[in-house]
């Protein structure tokens, strides 16, 4: 056997029934024929990725999928955010996940994303390599209005509070130790510091005057959050003796597969929004499973659409990815695991518990009677109901690449 | 969302195929159609209180449902009985559970339940209070034969053999220490002297004259078991911030209840046995919604039926429960959550490892096919079988109120 794997997570799959879907998610309402096709050969079944109704962020979530258990290895979102940007960390760095917002001459936030702001790697140049007393601020765009901002220097603690109001008309916080170490103190008080440089040159950022001319919200303040110190995985090749490799847009997933050691495949066209060039992800990984083992692709502007409410957005992306999916119907030697990593349900607009679909589709498994991949249907699949530390030992087993437990 | 949470838990409730019951199961054999109302909303599934194939007393079942792992949380049955009839417990107490019983005058046992006297509270003067060597003997009645019993004021051990024989016909045994430690000597010879003190006074008791007089066994004898010492559980509030609340009858319930902080509600008419008024207690139930997020009803009698093998009377009583229950039917914000503890199976007229059905029921949720509230229907349920600690982060969950996991 030793098949490959190719582990396709559409973040924020899973929903609850809506009225106006005729009682449906929008992932069962949607028209899916490949996700159907691969059902045909699949094992099916729910995932919760943490637990029984635990409701997880993204980070967590896939670091367990991974069979990196949270507990042991998350160490805060913003230094997967950093390595996603592809910043190199380094021991000691304290680091955090960074939203571009726009305040007003009070510090109250106008627009936590100024704008979903398309760039802010035009502020880039000036805002890294900032110091203070010693302490380098590295500061790296990702997508959209988010970056990355890493503290390094000095012994420098993550104990610091966030800077983020997280609801427009409120003002911004400054950084406050959250404990009494030394350490914690010192990164507070740098962090506030250069935050106060940081808008000086945000605020006649020649940018930003454009910005205003076209009556846009300007870039002008940092949002900072997430702190947190590099995460130490061991690798995913050295966990699995898996040769790996991801396809994503998004900084966070990007940054957890370079935690785990996975190669980054470099992609234009893909945005983490629902623009993104879905299919040229998911040729990239057709391509690559020729080079790779296991393969992780992951989409995200699933999510998006659950946190807006968009139900019939969110179903006709899925739509989208189905047809995306296309280039992975009818591969041999390969299962292709299709899943999410929580559900977002659009009538909630935020995360819940409620466990995603599953399926392992692959030459020669135990196909079972699902049809239709969706959160009702996969619940009466073979697979039953599984946890995020289950995913690996599952993919592995049905790609005839399980080691032997015992002697 | 926000929803409140009704967690309904009907003791005993699992069972076995019945040959005179066409091969069903009580519950599966039961006309209950408020129970299937409540069915076509909800998500249904299989529940192990502790785990596959554990078969578990209600204590231990109750404590990892509401979140307490009893590794953890579980001291013993009688300070939870202890609890339940209201006694404040200090640190230091022993807490035995009692039964009031009928011996002869070889101290074999006659009946182990007094003839299921329904009221021994008339002995609870003459038995309260008594002292041994500094140790003061606290009784308290409970419901009908079931009393408790706590030994206070100098260090003493819960390693004390049980003084129950468990049979008719066998003599009761003295306490023994389970233990070398001084404490445990201690707490077995003065627990066997106010046992020897006791039944002096009940000897000569004039209810017990009157009981023979009625022809009615004496309640001559306390049997103890069930030692341990004041439960230490973080309060319901602190663990979930819910303000919760208790409708139930029997002891052990309201004792659990109490020692996770929530409010038990006064009731009249609840009797813990077949007679209970069922409606009162749902009434109860539904009345202190808008007073509470979290409400636990408890009802004991299924289990009862259970123990005496009596299936067609656990039939009956459940229709009896379904018919009360029409008062939860049709809630809105609100998640209401109906199973048992364990199974009592008719023809092991004792508890088993058999997992029960379990639903959550609610607005907007992802209703299954599940029709009938029982146990090989809601096998085929979107839930999946889960374990009791899954009950609450699963409801919390589903009422919109579980906390975010990661950053």
């Amino acid at each position: 056997m030793n098949s490959k794997i190719v582990l396709v997570v559409l973040d924020g799959l899973g929903d609850r029934p809506i009225v106006a879907l005729n009682g449906l998610t929008p992932l069962e309402s949607a028209r899916t024929p490949h996700l159907s096709l691969l059902a045909e050969k699949a094992e099916c079944g729910l995932l919760d990725a943490i637990g029984v109704g635990v409701r997880p962020t993204s980070d967590v979530a896939i670091l367990n999928m991974l069979g990196y258990l949270p507990e042991k290895y998350y160490s805060g979102r913003g230094p997967l955010e950093a390595l996603g940007t592809g910043l190199s960390l380094k021991e000691g760095d304290v680091c955090f996940r960074v939203n571009f917002a726009t305040v007003d001459s009070q510090l109250k936030v106008v627009d936590r994303r100024a704008g979903r702001i398309s760039d802010c790697s035009v502020f880039e140049k000036e805002l890294n390599g900032i110091e203070v007393e010693g302490v380098k601020f590295v500061l790296k765009a990702g997508l959209g209005h988010r970056a990355a901002l890493v503290m390094r220097g000095i012994e420098l603690s993550p104990s610091v509070s966030e800077i983020d109001s997280h609801a427009a008309g409120k003002k911004v916080p400054e950084a406050k130790p959250l404990s009494q170490e030394p350490a914690a103190k010192r990164a507070a008080s740098f962090l506030n510091e250069y935050l106060k440089k940081a808008r000086v040159v945000l605020k006649k950022h020649k940018h930003n005057k454009e910005r205003q001319k076209q009556k846009l919200p300007p870039a002008n303040y940092l949002l900072v959050r997430g702190a947190g110190t590099p995460p130490k995985l061991p690798s995913f090749e050295e966990k699995y003796g898996l040769k790996s490799a991801c396809v994503a847009a998004e900084g966070l997933y990007k940054g957890v597969a370079r935690a785990a050691g996975m190669h980054v495949i470099p992609l234009n066209g893909a945005t983490g929004k629902s623009d993104s060039d879905l299919l040229a992800k998911v040729v990239a990984v057709k391509k690559n499973i020729p080079n790779y083992d296991f393969l992780l692709l992951h989409v995200k502007a699933t999510d998006n659409f659950g946190h807006d409410g968009d139900f019939v957005g969110k179903r006709n992306f899925i739509e989208r990815v189905d047809g995306a999916l296309k280039e992975l119907v009818g591969l041999h030697h390969a299962v292709v695991v299709v899943t999410g990593d929580h559900s977002t349900p659009c009538e909630m607009r935020d995360h819940s518990g409620d466990p995603v679909p599953i399926m392992f589709s692959g030459d020669g498994l135990r196909k079972d009677n699902v049809k239709k991949f969706g959160e009702r249907e996969c619940a009466k699949g073979i697979v039953g109901r599984i946890s995020g530390k289950d995913v690996m030992p599952e993919a592995l087993n049905l790609a005839g690449r399980a080691p032997l437990f015992g002697s």
